[in-house]
């Protein structure tokens, strides 16, 4: 299947590495074309491994992950173009992390709203997922480094693309148990979860952690 | 021991009758002296519940539970008065929620503030504890009814008043672990989560449940 990652970080590099890995084209993308990092992740992967700039790696791609830092996604989205996102689905990972008011960070958005809610009102035609957003990047397509079955939760208007994703996440990735909490709307108890994770991660004294549902 | 019991609502009654059953003395504060709802429960209760406005529960007690609703827990502290919460733990239990903007309820506080934080400034002398808000009255007092172990958080600047909670956690409500996640503004993170514990009420059709951190 041939794959777009948008963002150049650790979340980026440990997605687009894990989709190669799994036999997909991948192409990262990035802001600007030559983007040393993007460059360097492309050589590194094989020939399925490719990069170019946000636009390139979205119209080239059947389905997209935004990795891209919170702060700075719908302007990456934006570069990508709403008419590369147009009818696919967008896998997102981001947060709307604010580290400019200290340790640990504050949300830029939360409560009456949130950037997943944000992207999919900035690209009505995308199919917005948000998930995979509560853990940290290692756990997201390693789930099984943590004991015992543990959950991720996903949120979006479109159930076919919902259904896709859990696929993604279960068969790709080897999460046990995914839960779907509803429209895109309940993102914000995902991203609103990040202000227990930080201070969780303060405590573990590892990001490698995540919660399960017990009922 | 005596205790103040603030709320005559679901949590306050659960928590009240819990403590009773402990063989405390227990007072149950509310806004009017009279209220109804504070005379049936100390009728209930045996000889050692009693009930009365709020500034007599907090001068009664040696320990007071915050059990009011968030939107209301500022002005009944207030009038629980300052002199009476002076160097005495407040546990306070309460969520910011906000139902005025329909359902799931969004936080009259959050991200760069929290309610407990709201209450200990409001309070300099009270020793406030942040507990017990991430699960439903049922599973505060008796947590044994979800299956396995799981976990509930703590938030506050005393040490040692956290280690008197910790004790009531575990050794009168048999809670088996307790995350002590920091000082009071860590009260954010647990109060944030209820955005993400709404939407998982709505999934499991159940609000006795709760999360287990796994690493």
């Amino acid at each position: 299947m041939k794959l777009g990652v948008l963002g150049t970080g650790m979340v980026g590099n440990t997605i687009a590495t894990k989709l190669t890995q799994l036999g997909h084209e991948v192409k990262m993308g990035s802001r600007t074309s030559g983007n040393e990092k993007a460059v360097q992740w492309a050589k590194a992967n094989g020939p399925k491994a490719s990069n170019g700039p946000f636009a390139e790696a979205a119209e080239f791609a059947e389905i997209i992950f935004n990795c891209t830092a919170g702060a700075a996604s719908l302007a990456a989205l934006k570069l990508a173009g709403a008419k590369n996102l147009k009818g696919k689905i967008l896998v997102d990972i981001s947060n709307p992390l604010d580290f400019s008011k200290g340790m640990p960070p504050t949300l830029t958005v939360c409560n009456t709203d949130s950037l997943g809610e944000q992207i999919q009102r900035a690209f009505p035609e995308a199919k917005v997922v948000k998930a995979l957003n509560t853990i940290n990047c290692n756990v997201m397509v390693t789930p099984h480094i943590i004991p015992g079955t543990h959950d991720i939760f996903m949120s979006g208007n479109d159930s076919n693309a919902k259904s896709k994703v859990r696929e993604i996440l279960t068969d790709w990735f080897g999460w046990k148990s995914v839960i779907d909490l509803g429209d895109i709307s309940t993102a914000r108890g995902t991203e609103m979860y990040l202000a227990l994770w930080v201070r969780l991660m303060a405590v573990n004294q590892t990001p490698n952690f995540n919660i399960k549902v017990t009922k």
